[in-house]
């Protein structure tokens, strides 16, 4: 794992929080994006070598819907950029975390994703980027 | 705000979380460190630029505690790198943000820091953190 490629954040309004984060990090959103089969629109904001990506549920059944309707707003997932997702999901196995998805599958800003179960990891949504 | 500096994670036991955080990022603790000021107990990973900051209480009415009793281990608050944090903490200010000190205070690592108020950052604790 190189770095913390981006934190998400789950929010009920990419226009409102994109206002916000914009004048928090002083820096401009340079991407918005929906990935349809995650059902969730995502805006991204660079800051150094990281980036801070928003997340807003598109549909009422969507993985951030559930999310906010549990626990509302806030800090949904962290995000690991790595250099092959397929050797590191296998290290984590072999390490007895567990795996939300058996393959990596295509995410949101050109990147191969898998997501490890929180239950291994304190509660914390890990998920593994590699960019395509 | 240069990076993201660290992402703190509020644990039950730092001994069992350091166990799981050491085999995820694939790196060891490289500093335990207790605040006495935020009845606190840290530990520390690098990843690359960016730190996992692992948080657990030491006494029953710190932030840290409560937090957990609310919403249970997870993630705690985001911190930034900047190199001037009055500089920062006045243009926060200027943009509306609420903070929480109205001065720098010392924290862990070696930083002087000052935290936002979630309500102005879609439920979400912001730290800047500046090197001393």
């Amino acid at each position: 794992m190189n770095k913390i490629e981006h934190i998400g954040i789950a929010v009920n309004s990419i226009s409102s929080a994109a206002d916000i984060y914009q004048k928090l990090l002083n820096t401009p959103v340079y991407k918005i994006e929906e990935v349809a089969s995650e059902g969730v629109k995502t805006a991204f904001l660079q800051n150094g070598p990281n980036k801070i990506e928003l997340l807003e549920a598109m549909i009422d059944n969507s993985p951030i819907a559930k999310f906010i309707a549990k626990r509302g707003e806030g800090i949904h997932h962290i995000a690991f950029d790595v250099d092959d997702i397929e050797a590191e999901m296998q290290r984590l196995k072999d390490e007895g975390f567990v795996l939300l998805n058996d393959t990596p599958k295509p995410g949101a800003d050109n990147k191969l994703v898998c997501f490890v179960h929180p239950k291994s990891t304190n509660s914390v949504l890990i998920e593994l980027c590699q960019s395509m």
